[in-house]
């Protein structure tokens, strides 16, 4: 079994049991050649793995893709959600989300890849209902801490559901430029978003 | 020659000629199925024309797709340096920049979409440097209008690279989720998150 270390950004500490590590080199996988022009062929090699293994996990291509969308989204709810969670005040909290998602994303930054740039091949309806959800559940994460922070008064009334979306795109498009190992991290990114947000532009 | 007319968001109001409507004809084609996915004979077909008709205006997929995003980075530019160019005050600058710039993305949504959504497919060199050249023209533009600011004691000192980053994160991530014919213009919208970072979450 091929153990290459090269590609490995993103990689959680250690796989933690062969249907991750399939998932984490399909990500790799689709990010990088697209979910289209990928097959399990490429990736049972990738994964140093038979195509029998890969089908004993999963039964479509669809259905790896699905799965690192879901587990990426639970993930980053469940991350995000505790560190938001040990914080009392609303611009604390707004911080710690953003600083927390490019954290995570950081750390998955191939799942993220998947899902946020190459194109996108979602076609199972169970799944891609349960994305929604996921991803919608996490919006209002968000939208929650915005709102909380302008009826105490620490923001100023702005609408959440339109400054959620600025925290996102801001966040989001970073999967985008974003390299690891260059010379912020995500997270150093993401505290610089958050002071442009709390004071603006005029101060 | 077939004309539909469902599909033809963000068209130009009158197609120039028959290059620009192959063109136009291929950013839909690329946004929707993917550079990879799609063939000259689809595009064909989609544009009502022969295949030989569009070997007199291109020699590949490729050159198709690369004209694309050439012709949209130079028509943002043009655009919104023009926009930019009428209006004195940095803050101003900064909205005119905000606002042309969403408002040229909803007029040429679906190049946008084939440029920042559908998987990149841009390999050959020339093209491929000509349009990080414009890019990086783009966002010099707008770091300007920051740094202008920033020295002027309208903005107080920020970054201007990760300014414009930010503003840049918002605008390009409408590609994602804006659809035409909404609630909101896609320029409303960018007027929202123009106030968002002058003005800040604290008011």
């Amino acid at each position: 079994m091929s153990e290459p270390t090269r590609r490995r950004l993103g990689r959680p500490p250690r796989a933690e049991n062969q249907r991750e590590r399939i998932m984490h080199e399909a990500a790799i996988l689709f990010a990088r050649s697209g979910f289209d022009a990928s097959s399990l062929n490429e990736l049972a090699e990738e994964a140093g793995i038979s195509k029998a293994g890969i089908y004993h996990y999963f039964k479509t291509k669809q259905d790896v893709y699905d799965a690192i969308i879901i587990k990426t989204l639970e993930g980053l709810f469940d991350h995000v959600s505790m560190t938001v969670g040990s914080v009392a005040e609303p611009q604390d909290k707004l911080l710690a989300f953003m600083t927390a998602h490019a954290d995570f994303f950081e750390r998955n930054y191939w799942a993220f890849r998947c899902m946020l740039v190459s194109f996108s091949g979602m076609s199972v309806p169970t799944s891609r209902h349960e994305a929604v959800v996921l991803r919608e559940h996490y919006e209002h994460l968000l939208r929650d801490i915005i709102a909380d922070g302008v009826r105490q008064g620490h923001f100023r009334a702005v609408d959440p559901a339109g400054t959620g979306r600025a925290v996102l795109s801001m966040l989001n498009w970073m999967a985008r430029w974003f390299q690891p190992g260059g010379p912020k991290t995500a997270s150093q990114v993401a505290e610089e978003y958050a002071d442009l947000l709390f004071h603006g532009l005029r101060g």
